[in-house]
Order: structure tokens, then sequence, then C-alpha cells
């Protein structure tokens, strides 16, 4: 009889955090197939939850957050406000030491007086999901002002360049500012999943497409690189760069990765669209087939396109009815041109990275928009901070990273392979590649270091490499290691750009 | 009654690990005093222990080796052989599952087919300590070539240019070949202090300088990190790059560091010299004056030196009576120039980096032999591997590895400091200088990089960095952390050099 340990150990026991995820479960077949028999067990689970913890009943946090955002779903459902009040009960609660005060756990401080990211990745931005649905629900100006802080630590601070987060493997945790190892990078499948799930949560709560920008890096990137391509075989840990060792498994002790992967690849098409009063908003370009409904007008909206390998996207508008309302479309933080025409009429807006591009007028059947998003192949540099990636440069087409793998460059250690200024790109869609991707390909530098032999440490003039031209072949990384194991390498070396300004007077090369 | 669980969890209770530095304690002292007391206490646990295990008795090995080195000193102050063939069992029995089979335990292989050096740092190289004595007791080869796989894997992979080992903070245990970050290194305190033991023991195996050089290196700079300037203060994990936020500790819950480096300290003396059948060796340049038994014969030493702050060595040697002996002298690894005068005449020896150069002859009272140690300041780089090393450098003198500390630079951050080619350096004695050291002082490159604002990743020509010339300060690395907390780096940007054969032909800069 285990009963008399029920709720004892709220910090290493996931009773809470399973509740949670059964009531989304709930909540999601609900919605799918019209069943009520597992709400209903759900509903019987919350309230009794909700008559064991509350304000003058048992105080309480989850160790590991999730079912913040899933009473405040359920409240959603059924409009208990209950559940809305047990979500923000439970958020209220940490920062006190009652599941042990420590910063792995984010039980360290009130959550409103956080001011950066810290702790498990997993469980610091579940608790930020969750305080995103709270704050959808109460309009609380403070909750928000937290999440734009710690957002804004995430993404500028504490962030992969693929969208990973959660730098560190002891405590699965969040480093410190510029904290971004790549050979030793966790960046767990889970905490990217979770990522995208936070910034679509600040997308439907702002509107504003920055959060948009991270939600699809994150789920190009770092997220989809967490399965294998043939579907069975999951990273839980997503190194930037690699010696060939690490392999994707069929499944985990603690397996969290390969069921939210899934999950969240399942919910990718609810993510395209939302809607606003007399607006639709298009989040993600997918080719794809849509129902949207819109004040009773159900409108069908079908998107054509080769994205994210080619920038263009056809959108054919066909309401049941003719109907004034807007569509925002969104123009990419990455994409520096576009040009949008409606019926073959370019619109006379600027067009700017990383907005929605609002067209209001009345649209009837057949209304065609055509997006070009312009999609060169782009090296991305990191702040000096990261002292890692000095000297070292991401290659970036569109909302995909590349990398360097050994597969598809037989010659040359692909650590060994330096990009130059003279570096000329091609961006060339393999259909029989992977599953099909556009590979960059370029000429290169590629560096001989045998000299270095045994050594760890030598002087200046005591080891000599040597430079002979290569060329090279990027792929995308969510599709490395699906093939014989080899170095892989997303930061490249770069040799021989000069981004100093007056450095040139201060030393020759 | 605790007594039931009496050695019933070897992997976790630190029973063996507990008793093996009882042996050591009782050791040192009756050696220091000659009191028997606790020696005889020691030699009934140890008797206790093997009458509970060895062959045809239980099996078991430590979670923690340290025993096996205790046991093997054990046999030889009683010559006992029991404790060296129980040392050996203890040995023998890792690697079978009896603690876990885990490779942080070093119990995934049986010793002699190990071929990485893994693990715990700790663990390992006290186990590799226990396997060297045995070495020295049994002279098996096996053994001694698995030992010497392990250094090489060690020392040209796997270590600090401090002397540091063990990178990971997950499982404070080595990480893969070339995986040495700067500002995540774990570089336990005690794993250095384990890195010195190791290495005396392989030179007192074999005699050979490469040992006593990574002895020197750790010595002076990883493991001295550990303890602050006034003795008081310890750090347990040893980064060698910091924004200011690491500091040391009075003390810890896990307190092994603060006594490991107190004693490695107390032990120096006794690493300075050693004897072999007709010689006398110098291992250590330390002011310092011992007396040595050889043969009957008290030789006096004396050494007068300001080392490491000056090669300049003077050492007397007074017998008590005169006679023919060697005196083997190191040449440190990292002196390329050297010279040797016996009473004034130069020793025609060549004299090569990491040798012990012998001078056999008959010594007298008064005799002095002059030993002059080139002590260039030098810039080191790293295997192209070690890829948060690439264009960056270690400034080191002698044994001596220095570091940027906020404290000496307040101009610029030291992070943002660059070595360019046409740096020149000046070394300087500051006796007023954290307890008195040589100073580095250069002129090189600050970078301003206020453009990146709050980017964390941008296109090539998104951000400029401003280059602006400075003069910069560096300071012994284990003096770090000892004034106001600021930024450090061990591994400073080198911007300008080329270090490529055939590269300005393929790019340009």
């Amino acid at each position: 009889e285990k009963k008399r340990l029920r709720w004892t150990n709220l910090r290493d026991m996931h009773e809470l955090y399973c509740a949670g995820h059964l009531f989304q479960a709930a909540i999601a077949y609900h919605r799918s197939t019209g069943e009520k028999e597992l709400l209903t067990t759900a509903v019987r689970f919350a309230d009794h939850i909700a008559s064991v913890f509350g304000p003058g009943k048992r105080r309480g946090t989850p160790g590991h957050p999730e079912i913040e955002m899933a009473l405040v779903e359920l409240y959603r459902e059924t409009r208990k406000e209950e559940y809305l009040e047990l979500a923000q009960f439970f958020l209220d609660q940490r920062g006190y030491g009652l599941i042990g005060g420590s910063i792995v756990l984010i039980d360290h401080k009130p959550f409103r007086q956080l001011d950066e990211i810290v702790g498990h990745a997993v469980r610091a931005i579940y608790l930020c999901c969750g305080a995103t649905d709270i704050f959808m629900e109460t309009g609380e100006r403070e909750l928000y002002e937290t999440l734009e802080k710690l957002w804004k630590n995430m993404v500028y601070k504490r962030m992969y360049v693929t969208g990973g987060v959660g730098s560190r493997h002891a405590g699965e945790a969040f480093g410190d500012d510029y904290e971004l190892p790549n050979r030793r990078a966790y960046s767990e499948t889970c905490a990217s999943v979770a990522n995208v799930m936070w910034n679509w949560r600040m997308l439907l709560a702002t509107g504003e497409s920055r959060f948009t920008d991270i939600m699809e890096l994150a789920l190009y990137n770092a997220a989809l690189a967490g399965i294998s391509l043939n579907g069975r075989e999951y990273f839980y840990v997503n190194p930037l760069a690699d010696r060939g060792r690490h392999r994707r498994q069929r499944w985990f002790g603690c397996a969290c990765c390969p069921p939210n992967i899934a999950r969240l690849l399942a919910s990718v098409p609810g993510m395209i669209y939302s809607t606003s009063d007399n607006a639709i908003w298009v989040h993600l370009y997918v080719a794809s087939v849509a129902r949207i409904e819109l004040k009773g007008n159900e409108v069908r909206i079908t998107q054509e396109t080769e994205y994210p390998w080619d920038g263009r996207i056809d959108v054919t508008v066909e309401p049941s009815k003719d109907d004034e309302f807007s569509l925002y479309l969104r123009i990419p933080g990455w994409c520096r041109a576009a040009t949008v025409n409606v019926n073959g009429r370019k619109v006379r807006k600027s067009v700017k990275p990383s907005t929605y591009l609002e067209i209001s007028r009345v649209w009837g059947t057949g209304d065609r928009v055509e997006i070009e998003l312009d999609m060169p192949v782009t090296l991305l540099k990191s702040h000096p901070y990261v002292l890692n990636n000095n000297y070292r440069v991401a290659i970036k087409r569109g909302p995909v990273v590349y990398c360097l793998e050994q597969a598809d460059n037989p010659e040359y250690d692909v650590w060994n392979i330096a990009i130059v200024p003279e570096t000329k790109f091609t961006a060339t869609y393999e259909p029989e590649l992977l599953g099909g991707v556009v590979v960059i390909e370029g000429n290169g530098i590629g560096l001989d270091i045998s000299a270095w032999n045994n050594k760890l440490y030598a002087e200046m003039d005591e080891v000599q490499v040597k430079a002979i031209p290569v060329k090279f072949k990027a792929v995308p990384y969510y599709a490395w290691a699906n093939r014989s194991p080899g170095p892989m390498i997303v930061w490249i070396q770069a040799l021989g750009f000069n981004t100093l300004q007056g450095g040139k007077k201060l030393y020759k090369a």
C-alpha cells in the first residue's frame, strides 16, 4: 500500500507533472474526437488535486513544472476558475524552499523576482509556458515583464544558434551568459520542444514576430535533430560538434524526449495559423491546406511551397463567402528582402524582417498571395563572449542551420575545414539525400594538422599547419548522424575575415 | 548498531578509501616522529581488511581507489607481503561489475584492458597511483604498459595547459580527447594533486624527466590555484576563464580538496630530491637546504635560487666525506637552452630539454653547481581539436602559466584583449604583488565590442568590432581570484598570426 506516500515528495516524484500531461492528453483527445471519458477522468483528478492543494489547504509546488499550463488549458476547456487559480497557486508557491530551494528547480526565488533564466532547462521553460498561459488569462503585467526579461536573457545570451537551450550537462541546466559549448552542448531535445512551446505562447500573447522567429528556429533545427530521419531513433543530447561517438538511441531510461518530439511534430499543423478578432495570422510556411473559422466564415487556405528549401510561397485564400478581414503574413527575421503580391500586384507596404505584414481587404474565392522571401546562404558569427565560437562561422539559409558532416566530406576531417572570404556558396536541392534537402557547397581551405601528431600544446614556431584548397558540402544540422558515424561541426573555422575596424592599422596578417 | 552495514556498500561508502588515508597518515606519523601507536592501529585495521577480502575470501573493490597505494606503502613499511597482495587484489577485482560496472568508477573493464583514461578523474588517477606503486614492487610489465598508455592519453589529449585534469562537471570526469573547455573546466583541485602524485610515482619508477615536467606543471599551476594566497580559502573547481563569479570558499560539504592541497604542499620537500644506487637526483628547483643519505654519506645540498621567477640556481654540495657519485640535474621540458657549470667550469655535455643531466665526479665540500635555465616568455597554442583554444594563446614563463585578470587591466575587459605578432613582452618581479610574483606585460589590441549590444548571433557585415592599442599585464594563474572579482582568461585571443603553411596564397587577411 503506497497510498501513504501520495504527495509526500513533490520535489522528486513527478505526480503533478504526470497529472498535467494526463490533463493535456484528455483535452486533446476530447477536442479531436469529442469523446468525454478521459476528460471526465482528468477533471476528477484535477478536482482531487484542488482539494489537496491551494490557499488554506496544503502548500506545495511541483519539482517539475508542467501542471501549470495543463490547468490553464483545463480551465479554458471547462471554464472552472479553480483550475486557473490552482495554476497560479503552484506558480506562486515557487521560490520559498517548499521543494528544497535549489536554483536547478527554480525554487530559489519567487518567479516574479527572477532576472535571468536559470536551472533545469525543461523545468524553467515549462514554468514559463505555464506563466505565459496564466498571463494570457489574467493579463497580469508584472508576470509578463518577468517573462519578457527571461526571454531576452535566454535569446540574447543563452541560446544556441540552432534554438537549443540548456547548455550544461550538470543539472541539464542553463549555463551562464554566453556559456554555449558546442561539443559538450546539452541542448536537450525536450528543452528545444519546450522552447517551441513557450515561443508559441508568447506569440499568441503578443502577436510579435520575434517569438515566431525563435519558434521556427528551434523547430527546424534543435528540436528536429532530436529524431532520426526514419523516425525511430532519438537524441536526448544535441551537441553542435562531435567526433562521431554521439548517435541516436532507440529509447532511454528516462524517455521524455521521444514522446515529446512526437507530440511536437503532431502539433505543428496547429501552429501554422492563428486568428484574432478579424484576422488570420500566417505564422509558418508549410505546404498545406487548412480550413479556418473566422466570424462564421470558413476560410480555406492553401499554401504551395517548397519552404524551407525555397522562399517562394503561393497562398490561395478561399472564404466560404466574400468578406473583409486581414491576413497577417509573417516576414521572418532571417529575411532581409521580401516581396508580396496579391493577385499579381505588388503590395505597396514596406516589408521588414521580423514583422507581420497586414493585408486588409475583401477576400474572395481564388485570391492568391505570392510571397517571395529572399533566402541566400548567410554566415553567422557569435557574440565574442561565446569564446568557443570566436573565428568561427555557422552557415544558415532561411530558417535552416547547416553543419559539415564527415560523410559528405571524405577527404578532410570536417573539423579541419575553414571558410575564407573568397568562399562562394551554391545551394542545391538534392531529392535523394537525407530525405530531400538543400545542400550548400563551397570552396574553402583544408588544414593538414598532421604535424601536431601527439602534441597537445606547442610553442608558436614549433608546429606548422599546412593549408590546401578544398571543396566542402554542408547539410542541414537536423539531418546529421543519419549516416555512417564521423566528425560533425556547426561552427566552422573562418580564416582571413577582417571584422575589425582599425585592425589593419594595428597588426599585419 | 550500524555494524551490520559494514562493507555492504563498497561503491558509495568510502570505508576502504578512509582506511587508506588512515594507513598513509599512520606511516607518515611514524616516519616523522618514530611513534608506533597509530601505525599499530593501521596494521590492525589492515589485517582486519585482509581477513575479509582476498582470494578465497570476499570479493570487492573500492568505489573510490586510494587504499591500493596505502597498502603498498604499508607493505614497504612492514614488509608484510599480504598488504601488497591485497593491493593487487583490489586492483584486479576492478572491471567485473562488483561496484556496478560504470565507466565513471572505472569498473567497466579490467585495469590492464584500459586504453584511455576515463571516469572520475581523482578515482582514475588514484587508481593509477596504486597501480604504479604495485608496478614498482612487482615489476609487472603489462601493468606498466597500461600505465604508459593511460599517461600518454591523459598528457597528450586530456590535460589542461595548467596540468589540471578531469574536464567534465558531470561525474567530475575525464572528457573525450581534446575536450578541454575553459570556462566550464572542472579541473578539480584534488585531481591536480593526484596528477602530481601519479607523476611523482612514474618518475620514481622510471627516472624519466617527462614525468617531472608534468608533476611540476600541475604543482605550480592547477594544484596551487586550489588555495588562496592567505591559505584559508579553496577552489574545488578550477576554470581557465571566468566572468568573476567563481571564488574560493572557506570549506565544502565534500571537503576533499582543502586537506589534499595542504597535504600536497607539506609533501613538496620530499619531492625535491630522490636517490638511486650511487646518485642523487634533483627534481625540483627550490631555495632549500637538504640532508641526503647516500651510502652512509650524509650529503648536504643547498639550493640558492629565485626559481620559478628566475632560471638561475646555485647548488652547493657538501658531503660529510668526499666521494664519487652522480648528481642528476633536471633540465625542464620547457627550457630550450640551459648551461651548467661545476665550480665555474662549463659542463661539456649537451644539455637537452626534458632530460636529467648526469654529473659524475668525486664531490667534496663546497663544490658548487651553477645552473642557468633560459626562461623567456613563451606563447603556447593548442592542438586544433581543442576547438575553444583555436586562435588563442597562453602565456607561460618557465613552469608558470599566466592569465589576464581584470584587476590588472582596468581599461579593457580581459576577454577582449588580443595578442598580436608585434607584441613585445617584459617580465618584471613585483615583490608587493600577490605575495611576490613576476608579472608579464605587453602591448596588444583591445577590442571594443559594444556594437554587439544585445545580439547573440549576427551576419558577418552586421556588427563591427573596433580595435584600439592597449597595454596588458598578466599574472600567474595560480594567484588569480585573490583580489576583487572580475573576468579572467588564460587562453588569450591571438590576432594576425600566420601559422599556416601555404595560407597566404590561399586567402588574404
